[in-house]
């Protein structure tokens, strides 16, 4: 657990979470618990994904994978366990009566993200899509699923344990779905061109070719366009928010900007 | 997902559940969702064990395993699913405001039973001892965390649920423990003896041999004796209930006796 938690990363989902909470006025220490959970979320997801029956990967973030150095059985519990742990910090057993009723909504938020309806089934639509034909509208689904489902609820749920108001969790919700879409594109774009900056989900070279991505189907130009238009209605979302919204605006604009 | 979820089985787990929310006087509709839930962990934990990194089980309940029929990356990942749907269902997204305290208090109990002091505990010290020598302090280590934390959660998350006081959720969890440790003390005598019954987690044959069991330390005797005197230990502690408490004591002597 602690091998592939702690390797670093971008930390980009718990930088998202704080930065809601902090746009709706909230104290960092009510989402700093969540934060954390939502990065164990993650990473148990890449510990899973990069599995031999899944992705086989070797690598993940520039060292051996988690199966690779502990075998597969570890792996799988380890993962089980990063999931589990999560929960377990949202439910915040050291103060379980403070804010009862918001913590609870996060859990909702990210367990919907994280399960059937989201993370696990752009999973599914993804090994489904393996070597088959797909358009944009499955693609944008796949990566909705797989991507933006968790950006998406990091960022309400800092919104939700910073005591936003509805409209305002909404906003943060349509920021993320755009900064969520922008990032699984530059990926893929990123993972295309063999960076070695390869973040999210670099996939292994034996299944890259196969897989649906965004270059695959609109090139790498195109790709970069979608990016752009994707960003910039997240950074619209965050009118309603004024001149405290510009670190998540920058944020964004960050996140288009690593494809260049 | 529901390939595993609905093939029956004996919902042991639910129905702790619901009689301890009953023992303490809750209503039934307080805690079904969370039986549901426990039904969805314990079912997760049986599709992960079976995969062929771990227990390579072929069979369960009396079919196919999970993974033989849709292969290894679907298991994982309705293994996976379960374990998150499990949470959304514990924060009860239907109505988040009702009892938001309890329903915390309650994933926090189910989170740290299925999790690295639990379940996954115990998984990881049953795969490190195999065809290793063992004692019954180890034995029991990891059979509580195995079956024994889970059982022992469905009992107090019953009681929490229920609106039960500290003393009674003590109580639920003292018998809980006992419970447990029969459960498992009599699944391994019927797995040694190769019954049908093969409940909760019968292995495959190629490792059962490996495997630190009961009989294999005490004998199918004094294995016997063992969770005759757990259940005993179950029984007592629901004395503060008096009658109200003799489905719980009736259950207690159901499990054990399966072993005659």
């Amino acid at each position: 657990m602690a091998y592939s938690l702690f390797p670093g990363g971008k930390r980009l989902r718990p930088i998202l979470a704080l930065q809601a909470c902090r746009v709706v006025g909230g104290r960092t220490a009510d989402v700093l618990p969540a934060a954390a959970a939502i990065e164990m979320i993650h990473t148990y997801s890449l510990v899973h994904d990069d599995l031999p029956a899944l992705d086989n990967d070797d690598l993940r973030r520039g060292r051996a994978s988690s199966h690779r150095i502990f075998g597969e059985a570890m792996a799988i519990l380890a993962g089980d366990a990063l999931l589990t742990h999560a929960f377990e910090v949202l439910s915040g057993r050291s103060a379980p009566s403070r804010h009862a009723g918001r913590r609870l909504q996060a859990i909702t938020v990210l367990a919907s993200a994280a399960g059937v309806q989201g993370m696990i089934a752009g999973q599914v639509m993804d090994l489904e899509a393996e070597g088959r034909p797909f358009d944009y509208a499955k693609l944008q689904r796949i990566h909705r699923g797989k991507t933006g489902a968790l950006i998406s609820a990091a960022l309400q749920v800092g919104g939700i344990l910073g005591g936003g108001g509805e409209s305002q969790i909404r906003a943060l919700r349509t920021y993320g779905d755009g900064v969520g879409l922008a990032f699984q594109i530059v990926d893929d774009i990123l993972d295309q061109e063999g960076s070695p900056e390869g973040l999210g989900k670099s996939i292994g070279k034996d299944r890259r070719d196969r897989k649906a991505t965004f270059p695959a189907l609109l090139g790498v130009a195109g790709s970069r366009r979608r990016a752009e238009r994707a960003t910039a209605r997240a950074v619209a979302a965050l009118g309603p928010f004024g001149r405290r919204g510009a670190p998540l605006a920058e944020l964004a604009r960050f996140i288009v900007e690593r494809a260049h």
